[in-house]
């Protein structure tokens, strides 16, 4: 994978870019969508959408009928950016408030899964990225559900990571004004479980459930 | 604002789909940040970037030296995507898992604000749409601050949003499977404050700060 080319060359803030695998997959595999970016007779479309990341490749799924993954079947290039919000930062000053995020940009070309297997370990690996420990639990896609399902790795190219994760950064001759500073945090947290109206008397809530959480 | 176009005309879940100003209007002001779709000689790019809306234009900002900024100043169309993500949905079938989510796709093209006016009402704005209550108490920009920042408004010709926000949709003959079925609710919650530590003394906590809360 290449790293800071003149796609991922930041022209602002040098420092919040990270090249590094680790920070790269810890934002990947910590997201629960991402956002794919491709072009069509030169207008751009967007696509919010689930995936799972096996090494450097990201796998999409969707209908077979969705005109969106039929472009992508054709293999298109696409950028797909992983956003997470941290926090707001709230300086004294409007001019320095801020956001904390982790982010990352990621340039690739698509391509459509027709192995077997790789498209059992793209299902498998869908699952367990959403609800570790669902695949197992679950009743598994049949071979008529997994035809109804196309999927599509990204075969990534050129990733980039962008963070801000330090605290306040207001002007010195701002410190002493009466402004309320500081951080709000804005994590995504799982809220108490809602069951299935209909759910089949004495199932229990699973393990994997209990303390369900995102990132480390 | 034209609606159900070629681009915004769906392949899949026609139901899923809402056309309407106000459901439109009430993801937009409930989202933090969107995703900025442009097309740079034939290849996608992608920005996370705060914003605010006001009418049908969303308003982005960054510094003047950014080169995404730079490219939007020349007047390019793009694709705009605020997508809320409500509650992972648990079908006894992995085939049958889903996502509740609301999201709003939009196409327009960029418009360097230039009017000083303007301007003002999109710092306003942007400050207003993420924390509102926040313009007044805070130290507002400079003529010199003003100056640094650039203020890009999208003017959206097209959307669309998309929601899925039922329960789970198994089929019938899963319905008596021992597998726990229902909603995991992963909703952006505000959690506690952390104060800056240079906060000069004596100074509260906002009001408007105390019960912070994305959407209605």
């Amino acid at each position: 994978m290449k790293a800071k080319t003149s796609l991922t060359q930041p022209s602002r803030y040098p420092k919040r870019m990270d090249y590094s695998e680790e920070t790269i997959n810890a934002i990947l595999d910590e997201g629960l969508f991402c956002h794919v970016s491709f072009t069509n007779d030169g207008q751009p479309f967007l696509l919010p959408t689930g995936y799972a990341r096996i090494g450097k490749i990201l796998y999409l799924h969707g209908s077979v009928g969705s005109h969106f993954f039929m472009q992508m079947a054709k293999g298109i290039p696409v950028c797909v950016a992983v956003t997470l919000l941290d926090a707001l930062v709230l300086a004294r000053s409007v001019f320095n408030h801020s956001v904390n995020y982790r982010s990352v940009i990621g340039f690739g070309k698509t391509r459509l899964v027709e192995n077997e297997e790789e498209k059992w370990l793209a299902a498998k690996s869908f699952t367990e990225h959403m609800i570790p420990g669902r695949w197992d639990d679950a009743r598994q896609p049949t071979a008529s559900e997994m035809k109804k399902t196309m999927f599509i790795a990204v075969e990534l190219e050129e990733m980039s990571a962008k963070l801000r994760t330090h605290g306040v950064g207001d002007d010195p001759e701002d410190l002493d004004l009466d402004v309320w500073a500081g951080l709000l945090p804005l994590p995504v947290k799982a809220q108490p479980l809602q069951v299935a109206e209909d759910l089949k008397a004495g199932v229990p809530v699973p393990e994997y459930l209990q303390n369900y959480w995102r990132g480390k």
